[in-house]
């Protein structure tokens, strides 16, 4: 596995699973999403907060790779790390690995941005500060 | 088939159905709510204006009957009757019928309330009016 | 709180709420199944293993009180305990729990059969066994 | 709005639509699955057939851009174009339009293969052959 800024660990639910007995396509989107806002919170980020200072972060683009399917009863590591794409835009290379044997089984590319007051894209420097992005 | 106020005809989506090949039971919730709020919409009832006044509807209670399972590929339809059932409450008879063979699949209560400004159950008189009750 | 015979802990996640900022009406039955399947996991039941054995277990009826709502960055405390309900049906009586201050959010009476390989309802003794019922 | 080898008009439903009052990213995933099973569906590709004869179509990578947000009450139109990337791969071009201005939503690839009964990709010339592909 490799190195994260963070990550969590987590059980398949039934219920994500499909009618081929994997976890759904689609469903590791919300394992995404839960991850990176998991990430925010833990380093202090509160959307309600940001939205108030007129930060209103949003995902432009993914890229997924489904290398390896989970299943019922599986649990997974979800991993990430935060990088400073342009100076507009960030991207979090995300990683989600089967527990049991470490194997790979999703690697995404998700990119976002922030939009400012105005409606245009802006990364404001108290954000790059508590992301830590140069 | 019973007699409805208002019902829909939907799709199954293979992504809602589960590892036993059919629909999950928590996807009905969302074919139920679908059908109420395409129903409120069609009798002109828009959930912001009425927030805007202090009206706001809220589910306090469902009864679900699973009697047949709608699987990958099949079409259904889905209708619904309100009734009054107290002064505070009222209900949604809602009913899920395969459309192939008109085979009753899931039989609904769902019973609601609305609450005003101050916090308090209350049904007002415009809403009674709209929904047709007495 | 009451007493129960299994429970878990768990987080809200963003994706699961709506357009009101709370846990979608639908979501809870999500919750109350993985909560189910962790319990039956828990006393050594495979899903798998008992369909073998010719033994279908299914939801035939849900009752579920909506109390209060779960919100973003909520956790919740979810228990079952099971009961027999007639020589044919049991039921899990379920109720998830605010974790901050223990609020009753929640209480579901999920009831259900097992269908033997001939398409009866059933309750084999082994089932019955291993859950403790009388 | 581009030319599509099919295309289908859906409308939002309120509980795909997130805190943010738009419908949440990972949804447009279930809403592009759904077309291409339609599509399927309307050139007569039967999944449970394929599965029998040894062919499992799986989707390796997902690249979506998110334009612009649906929201409650929005209808949208969701086509596809079907295409060869290579001898193994093939891929669907797909676009979600807001209904009511055409407006762009959501540009996907998403590009699959076909595993064989040994475990390997490769594209069967009657598939080829169905969906039009050179």
């Amino acid at each position: 596995m490799k190195e994260f800024q963070f990550s969590i660990e987590l059980d398949v639910r039934d219920y994500e699973c499909d009618m081929q007995g994997v976890v759904n396509n689609s469903v590791y989107q919300n394992y995404l999403e839960h991850t990176r806002h998991q990430y925010l919170k833990d380093i202090g980020l509160d959307f309600a907060v940001l939205t108030e200072k007129g930060m209103n972060l949003m995902v432009t683009r993914v890229e997924i790779d489904y290398k390896s399917s989970l299943r019922s009863g599986d649990s997974y590591i979800s991993g990430l790390r935060m990088v400073r794409l342009s100076p507009l835009r960030f991207g979090f290379e995300q990683y989600i690995y089967r527990k049991s044997d470490q194997k790979l089984c999703v690697q995404a590319l998700v990119i976002g941005t922030n939009v400012n007051s105005k409606g245009r894209p802006e990364l404001p420097q108290d954000l790059i500060d508590v992301w830590g992005l140069e």
